[in-house]
């Protein structure tokens, strides 16, 4: 079993911990939220009272931030704290640029990194069944297996350093445009008189097939269990996917790609997120086309 | 087995009617093109010399022909001499509006009418495995079924008449938008360094999976035997994706419902017919995001 | 002075009829309001029993109804009852395609027709300082001044018969997306903390000049009088932007042409609509953009 | 006259100098192309071997380089060199965010700042015509009009320091939406059988008027003396738009504001750039509207 320092105890970080204590792991933690910290000390992880204690000695150093900014600060504080073999996995959601620009400066030191963005939520970080999406070469990819595997079931190598990050934008990019032409079809068939069951069973089973139509649908009451058949609370924020489809767009931006659909996608989720419905899950963009 | 009149061989009428055939059918042809006639005939089916005689004593009228004001005119012609009982399926992809007009003027004689646009393209005309979705009523739907069997695999009944041409479109409007996303989607990850076939399949094992990824992904040499790997020939056209998308813009104009994504599919694609591309597969617009 | 029969006296045909009379012409009026009808009578105008009775003997005939199937109906009813050598003039905003076929039956019978949709708004239309755009022949454009000089000030010849209508929509069409892109950029200039009457006047003087930042400005308080620094009351009505913009939604589907901004436009305008802002004046976009 | 240090003598910044030089100012430049240095040397103005060099002992020191890294390198550079009572006005068109942290890190130094990116192009550049949107305080833009005036005609004073890139990228995010929508209002009349000419003079007489429509008409043959007739040579290139766009981009990102318009823009410009009409001038995305 390794030595493990984990970072950002949040709503995703603080479970993934708790995960790979229970996989036997000897975890060190550190947040600056002490609530954060006596929680997974509570489940048998050790705590250290700073980022730097808590990466000394460790095998494997993870990660879980809020932001590009947060991720960069942290490693220029304790890169000299880390030891020479550690692999590092940073499992936050940031801009490819800042996950490369920490890679080449570990890198710099003899330290190996890889990004690891993940999805699957708050629960799949509880149930440990998240998906993570690698940046990295194959032998850190290898050796990084040793701990995501008690965090997440899905583990996909994108590429190189930073391959992660892109792949997972990508993703959540293409997710959005889902998610908006699959409301746009259902309100404009229910305005045409159709029942939303009926439409979206068929476009299941067509050409329109796809994941949020089989287990995410934006209309109220077509499947059960899912955020908008519960007023559109639980599940992933506008919020978040606001942020995301950000990070797509500056990274449009940065290689000059046209990408029309995603771009409307963006600007519809910040209009309704002005709206005050930051805090709804993102499906509740059905609302944007039902009439009020 | 019944007699059948079918009106329109094109590309898919000509194999349809075959299929009936095949299956035991007594059909009776009818269209303007001789050379058409003359292929079904060779099947065994007999040719009429015009619409009016095709249906004479006819139990099922099949009709698949390019628009609207075909559809309404041929009705027009020809509805005194249909027979009481008979049942009309028209399989054409017609706005909703005339495909009530047309099945409230036969109600009005007492002929029964049934929508029933199809998908699946020329090699599901061949091969007999069309998808049908259906408006009409339920006992007109379950009746259809004694020759749609003959032509296609998945019935669905989508409603009341002009329901099937509502769902078709809806479908197909989606299908656009996933194919638009998906494609820039791709590009955006290779523009930033990654392989487009590690990036689709992860997004297809992610919330990013859409029919286009299983099945018809638009970037070149990522699957074998869809259009994108054949220089984008064969499939389904832009034009007429072009003349769906105008017919859910119609349907949208009718309704004012909002539909964003799909408008902004309507015009990437009419903008891609203009460039000259209205006769390669719908995937090109693939082209429209990658670098010349 | 000519005989003028006046068909369709709402909002804004109340007022021009009134204009006819004061400018001295024999104005002979129907609507189908009694209420409308005694308006117009209070002010000189002779009242029909029918629309018929009201076209016998005039030498210009002029509606203002509010869609196409209106004005195709009142042709169809009272052609016969038109004299030769009289002009009859549509000024109601409709579909081209309706205009070029009004046209055509009444020229099949010796009539003469423009098509002279009107802007300018009820404001206009009380104080004669209309602009009509009117689609026929040189001819007819320079008979028709003898009524429409009554009405307004502004008289453009766009063309053929139709021409008056395409002309009118792809003048609103563009003006909406004036209005979304005006919004958005002071909005965008606001959020990055410029005050929007410096912004607004910046703007104006330089390249981003257009007919909102003249005459028009969306964000409240920026100019007075107009309907932004009133709460967004009066001018012109959200539900009929939207419906210029089916109509040029219809028309571009029907030429094949892309317009993809017009489209969006279009979207946001229907959506802004389905939220129940269908009555306030079409700059209050604006609040799209601005934060709650 | 005041003493003057010019860095980046490019397409803009070599006839500004120029024009500094001609109003009296004693003018030492620096570029690291020694063409460009030879260029302005022969109008009067000295040269100096390093960008240090150039700004020893000037009042003011004006910069005009391509990017933010290049602004931000420079006066980490040569900062210490700048004299106490001197001010810096930057010229470039960079993110607000850059303008700031470098005018912050002057001020530290007791230096002062203002940004003040110009409009007008080449030409305006060599006719001394520029407009220049100036962020900074009242007396620091008042300060600066002792050498603005000498490079051009239009001063405005758009807020804090920041604010004038701020007001020029909103211009600019705003003028692409003109141009875009001008292009496909204008399409929409052809294909529909207006002509161009009649159609552009009366949108240019009702709300339809903007910029683009007065003075740079992206139809071929409409207004003489601008790009689109003259086979879009010359102007504001696509690939200067697509920059500006990128930069409204950003700033939208970064102040989670909505402007689908501008995102659309962007996009249609950056798709036309890849098709490989980044040096055409930016009213060509008329040819994306019209037909091949």
């Amino acid at each position: 079993m390794a030595q493990v320092a984990f970072i950002g105890l949040g709503n995703m970080g603080g479970p993934m911990a708790i995960n790979l204590v229970k996989a036997g792991h000897q975890v060190t933690a550190f947040d600056l939220s002490q609530a954060a910290l006596a929680q997974v000390a509570a489940e048998g992880a050790k705590v250290a009272d700073s980022a730097k204690a808590a990466v000394l000695g460790a095998d494997f150093i993870i990660s879980m931030l809020p932001a590009g900014k947060h991720v960069a600060g942290l490693y220029q504080d304790v890169a000299d704290a880390i030891k020479a073999d550690a692999l590092v996995l940073d499992c936050s959601t940031i801009d490819a640029a800042t996950a490369r620009a920490v890679g080449a400066s570990l890198a710099a030191k003899g330290i190996a990194f890889v990004d690891a963005p993940v999805s699957g939520g708050v629960g799949g970080a509880k149930a440990g069944t998240l998906t993570f999406i690698v940046g990295g070469s194959a032998e850190h990819f290898s050796k990084a297996q040793t701990v995501l595997t008690a965090m997440g079931k899905n583990l996909f190598h994108a590429g190189e350093v930073g391959a992660g990050q892109i792949a997972k934008i990508c993703n959540n990019m293409l997710l959005s445009v889902l998610m908006v032409g699959t409301s746009e079809a259902i309100q404009l068939g229910v305005d045409n008189g159709l029942d939303p069951k009926v439409l979206s069973e068929i476009m299941l089973k067509s050409s329109g097939r796809n994941w949020t139509l089989e287990l995410y649908n934006p209309c109220p009451d077509v499947l059960p269990n899912v955020p908008s058949s519960n007023d559109y609370q639980g599940g992933f924020m506008v919020d978040l996917m606001a942020k995301d489809l950000g990070l797509a767009a500056e990274c449009a931006q940065q290689s000059q790609s046209a990408t029309p659909m995603g771009a409307l996608a963006r600007n519809l989720y910040v209009a309704h997120q002005r709206q005050g419905f930051g805090k709804l899950d993102f499906s509740s963009i059905f609302r944007f086309f039902s009439k009020k």
